[in-house]
């Protein structure tokens, strides 16, 4: 049995920053000032349009595990950013936005490359935001992890004391 | 906010049984003559292709819960469903396939009527399979629900002997 | 490679409705007369502490799919009861409230037999909560299935008017 | 509503390694020796019995996150270690053991102190092992997040040539 028929990598679509309440540029520079132990990894936002992200993450060997392969925090990290990103581009800047739920499967073993994910949101009605994140190896067509998962705003009293 | 960048549902391809191991009427005839629970519910493949596929469940009173809208257990069922055809989409007729997990995440109130679950997979390698399903309530463009789940053979020496 | 030190079914504590909210019998009765899919099944509430709960689903040969097992969804609902029920053991009678996110992993074949769901909850702060459900098939030691899943209270607003 | 009947952090047994197909410390020096990322997190294995494992993680400055708090990728990490080292608790050394999927809820919000993960396992027959872990902050009471998972032993072909 072969995987011919499964979701491939998309194109990037070229389009940047669209839509989106906060630009790709202002959401790397609130990571590397705000976050302490996402930071360590080194990312590139390639879009962000409203709902949607797709994010580089940079290879490093600190990320491996025995076999060779890219440890599952790593990709745990990666999805988790861009639940974020995708947050904030409906939401506008809410860095006390938590992760309320992430459910990760594993399907493939990713190679020493660059990790690309790209995620759309399912809901982002009220308070609580849901989407998914489908994680690619840099170079091959199918993907390696899959995330799904939730974000809740801070109570909008909270929001507007900070 | 709005929710106006969400996931919308997709536009019927209008192709049926391509390149898929079964079709959709073997599907459903194999859920009618051996399926207990499912079968309690009327459903037809919309669209079955490798890896992909559609199905429509038709609304029954039996399905409402207090609110008017459908129960949980009804979407698990539509969910279950669009993978177990998935997984015989590209291993062909293998009621022996079992879920081995599925997370399911409610997003909207589903009312009265038909819904439409639309799956693809995101791994077919092994026997392991692995895949999404997004669940629209018929005439909503926001998916009510969202689904990722495994399936997996049984060992190819059972299957042999079946 | 053998299950010998795998979570055993927890002895019934004897102890029935102790300082919860609502009793057994009003959540069954509850159950009975506003939900539509779910109340086909026959099922005892065994206990109901305050973020507690054991349930008896009787088994009905409905219920089987191929092989002889017994189906997904019913698990699904049995996992989903449970969770209603414990969430009620804290807030009182709240028929809307609505599951959020439910993960089910199927861990062994259940047999012709009723199925125990055990809960416990997690989180109960807030209008969210959140609690896992173990599963066990009647006579066995081992769990059949898995669940964890999270409910929300409908805003307050919403549950005073109704 | 107060979480005054939620699951609390359980007593240490003060039995170590019972039963246990390797040691805590063998464990520890698999990881440190291993493993890439995770080996940055300085953590203890306080107990290591057959299917049961508690592991303690150093609280370090670099695992906050904005608001305070610990990261969701610091809380993946010691659920994945925990479900790790009872996977080796009942197969022994199998470094290339693989996670499959991981659930993860987040409760509450973790001050900057040790997190401790208490685990169990709730299938390990075959070669895919299914367990959940409890995580709380040192000295509290109730945890603060829950994780669901499997992991894949690899073929056994694979592990007698390695």
């Amino acid at each position: 049995m072969s995987d011919d028929a499964i979701l491939e990598v998309p194109e990037r679509s070229g389009t940047v920053d669209i839509d989106s309440a906060i630009t790709g540029a202002q959401f790397e520079r609130l990571v590397r000032e705000h976050m302490g132990e996402s930071s360590r990894f080194s990312f590139r936002v390639e879009e962000l349009r409203r709902g949607h992200c797709r994010i580089r993450l940079h290879f490093d060997k600190a990320q491996l595990r025995p076999g060779g392969t890219i440890a599952g925090p790593v990709m745990f990290t990666l999805a988790d950013t861009v639940l974020y990103a995708m947050t904030m581009s409906v939401a506008g800047l809410e860095p006390l936005a938590v992760t309320t739920d992430l459910t990760l499967h594993f399907l493939r073993k990713p190679g020493p490359v660059d990790l690309i994910g790209v995620g759309r949101l399912l809901k982002a009605s009220g308070r609580r935001l849901m989407g998914d994140v489908a994680i690619f190896s840099d170079g091959e067509e199918r993907p390696v992890a899959h995330a799904t998962g939730a974000y809740a705003l801070p109570p909008r009293s909270a929001t507007e004391s900070s």
